[in-house]
């Protein structure tokens, strides 16, 4: 089958791999429908990880499509059902799975790299399927909105949410959004969701903040810095917002999550750490009780209630992809969010 | 009056000051029958703050005792009234405190300093008397252990209970404390009365761990550093503690309680931090979804409760003082708690 490889930092490229079979008896392989280019596979895109990218390493992570084969002990799907990833499998019966955190599963792990498929190529073997996956309404299989809508569970949404539950988003409060990608634009989606009444965005990309409008932003702050501080507190009666999404991971972000949070709030952080811990000023957080909690988002505890919303039209996320190409013209796509011309990009196979 | 002042680094001595007045119509003053001296009040001692104490410099911020004289706005406090003051005088109706945030009281503040009296002396005047004190039973007057029990509640029970609950404690649930200092027992037993199952105390002092056990500790664990961190997950499947209560608020102590904590769990915080900033490593947080909740405790919100439950017997915090003394041996009491002689010091007026 065809699928992308990532064979060194900007080296995207679509080759010739092996057909992915099923090899344990909780497998599936999914033929993939719909993947997507995340924020955070532009890091090693970059060559900004500990680990660069070495020949045939294999990236993406968000996918659904139409289960082709099915391991003998999966007792949850037969082929032909559509399905999305979560972008991390799954045994769904640890202790830890039990809880709601799949994240941390102890026989879970991340797609792509060296061991397993990544979700932009053709096809996925899905370890723990039954653990995983999770049903698609199969009347979805010919409509693109609704497939893009799904998609967005398999990350960006899910993470979106992830960052409002952290940031103790409630009925009636006052939310402040760092980070206008896909992932921030799904936060404020996610406060809508979950009640809140004022959203403001930082952000300075007017098509971004025309699209978190859409998704329930109240207010947007185009400043930076000190000057973005300053607004949101003009903003928020002089006190800061009840909880605070960081969206972003860097020292700057998180430095401003934490002086617009009101005290007794909360930030909400799931910006993969690049230099975030640095803005971590502690004695802040500590004379105002600030909390924050965050991480890698455990999307697949959030896909069932999401899903619902999605199908019932309560939500809609799709507009967060702005491109939308083929499998072959992967590397434009990483090109185009690289250079911020394309927020998030679609593959369609 | 007599009152402690603290005129330079190691220079705690008792000396006449003014006698306080009713100021302000929602002023009382308090004649203070106990105080303590409080492992905070160490920091300015060893001259360890910003500012370093200078001549006048009044201390202390634990007290209780009986009202001498009333503001004429004041509508909850008569003459004669035995009452506990919080660590910090609030108003208790801005929008802060009525949220039970007291310490970003819009009017509040800390005993001491200059500007107020200290705990640490024969009377004190009281801002915002009706938000500040909260009425004990008059009949506890003469009952010493009662009053030594009450005393807590002005900071150090109210304060382990704030960790408790900034680190999620849950019936059931695994909690680990790192310090073992009057907060950390504190910490300890407001973990026992939230419904902990498993209480982990880290110490290697056997006289603080031994009033650990007889407040709910299961199991105590005398080593330090990596070492304590595998002693805590033996004794927790390999997973660490659902919630964990940092008491130090050094750098070892915050990324000791961060090793031992399970992956999606929480670190509650009250140590005010003396480097615990640079012991947050953001990443190992992420990782895992471990969250970070704490600081200055709002104990005015939590005395109420706490104070139902010492008067009905369910929590005896008493035992964390282990030396008693008069006004003029309040400079011993400091020298004993800094050499680790003494647990926590009370004065008694």
């Amino acid at each position: 089958m065809r699928a992308t490889v990532i064979n060194a930092p900007y080296e995207i490229r679509v080759e010739d791999v092996p057909d992915p079979v099923v090899r344990q008896p909780t497998d599936v392989v999914v033929r993939v429908l719909r993947a997507c280019i995340c924020g955070s596979d532009l890091w090693p895109y970059r060559g900004e990880v500990a680990n660069k990218p070495r020949p045939g390493q294999r990236i993406g992570h968000e996918f659904l499509g139409v289960v082709a084969e099915v391991g003998s002990e999966v007792t949850g799907f037969t082929v032909g059902d559509l399905a999305v990833a979560p972008f991390m499998y799954s045994d769904g019966v640890c202790a830890y799975c039990r809880e709601g955190l799949q994240t941390s599963c102890v026989h879970g792990g991340g797609w792509g790299g060296f061991d397993h498929d990544g979700g932009q190529g053709e096809a996925v073997r899905v370890p723990h399927a039954d653990g995983t996956l999770v049903k698609l309404p199969a009347e979805a299989v010919s409509d693109d909105r609704m497939l893009a809508s799904f998609l967005t569970l398999s990350d960006v949404m899910g993470t979106g949410h992830h960052a409002a539950v952290g940031a103790d988003v409630r009925t009636g409060g006052t939310v402040a959004v760092v980070g206008d990608g896909a992932v921030g634009l799904c936060g404020v989606l996610a406060a809508k969701r979950l009640g809140a009444e004022q959203i403001i965005i930082l952000g300075r990309h007017t098509v971004r903040t025309d699209i978190a409008r859409s998704f329930g932003a109240t207010d947007v702050v185009a400043q930076r810095g000190d000057e973005a501080v300053e607004a949101v507190r003009e903003l928020t009666k002089g006190q800061g917002a009840h909880s605070v999404i960081e969206a972003v991971g860097t020292e700057q972000s998180m430095s401003t999550a934490l002086r617009i949070t009101r005290p007794g709030g909360s930030v909400g952080y799931v910006g993969a750490p690049h230099g975030s811990g640095d803005g971590v000023d502690l004695r802040h957080l500590f004379d105002r009780n600030i909390g924050l909690r965050g991480g890698i988002a455990p999307v697949r505890q959030y896909l069932p209630e999401l899903l619902a919303d999605v199908v019932s039209g309560a939500i809609d996320p799709s507009p967060v992809f702005d491109l939308s190409i083929g499998l072959d013209e992967v590397a434009d796509g990483y090109r185009a969010m690289n250079d911020r011309t394309a927020l998030k990009v679609l593959i369609a196979f």
